[in-house]
């Protein structure tokens, strides 16, 4: 059970908790850089989630690094349950966050032709963010759900 | 383990599942009720996610109720590894659609002030909706984690 894809420790876990901090830092640049993104309160909702989702996916990322450098094994009951409940949290709100965005850009795009007729929105930027914060979240429902295993498997 | 608070074929696993088809069935009777809800795309996913998330509760809540009667036993790993899946999708969709139109909803009373300009929406009727929503996507994912658990000490 402790090789398991993903686990905390081995090299599969930190290829993902990488794979989580780049998009994570890459959908938080993208809105960042999106002009006229302060003008709906979800998207500035999205940047703190993803610098949320950046911050934990760093930490998990160097614990992992530093696990395959001492072999030191990180599965004992205090840091899964740790990582279970981190992983949770940090999971639903980056989905929250990533659809609430969604939302608003499919109302600004298609509902009310915002995009087409106000020039201070940049949609094609709103649409990437998004995009982006979704591949993140499923890297992190991949963790989170190994996470949970390993628990009630411990 | 066959004893967890919330698995299938027990009395509080039908509690659970009732409360998930009370609270879907009124925020999708709030939302259908509410004028202008078909201006957002965001509001008839929302609607169709509680129709999907109404069917299979109770569709759950009837195998339950047949459990409790026959006193058969459900927790064998068909059964189980079908509720995960499922409930794992419908949760999924569920705090999707609740997290959209949660993005909408404060983007047309806080930041654009759409509520008070235009007498079509029925913001608070939006606002009941979503937060019944989320209280529905909560007790979904109580169900989700218990039967995820039951399957991974199967």
């Amino acid at each position: 059970m402790k090789n398991l894809f993903g686990s905390p420790g081995k090299v599969s876990g930190l290829v993902l908790r990488l794979g989580q901090c780049f998009f994570a830092a890459s959908s938080l640049g993208v809105m960042a850089a999106a002009p006229g993104f302060s003008t709906a309160t979800t998207f500035c909702y999205l940047i703190a989630s993803m610098c949320l989702q950046l911050l934990w996916s760093f930490g998990l990322a160097c614990f992992d690094v530093h696990a395959l450098r001492s072999k030191r094994d990180l599965h004992n009951n205090i840091f899964v349950s740790l990582f279970v409940v981190g992983d949770w949290v940090t999971s639903t709100l980056t989905l929250a966050a990533a659809s609430s965005s969604a939302g608003v850009t499919v109302l600004l795009i298609k509902d009310t032709n915002a995009c087409r007729m106000e020039r201070k929105f940049s949609c094609d930027m709103f649409q990437v963010s998004v995009g982006l914060a979704f591949v993140s979240w499923f890297l992190l429902a991949i963790s989170s759900y190994v996470m949970f295993w390993l628990a009630a498997t411990a």
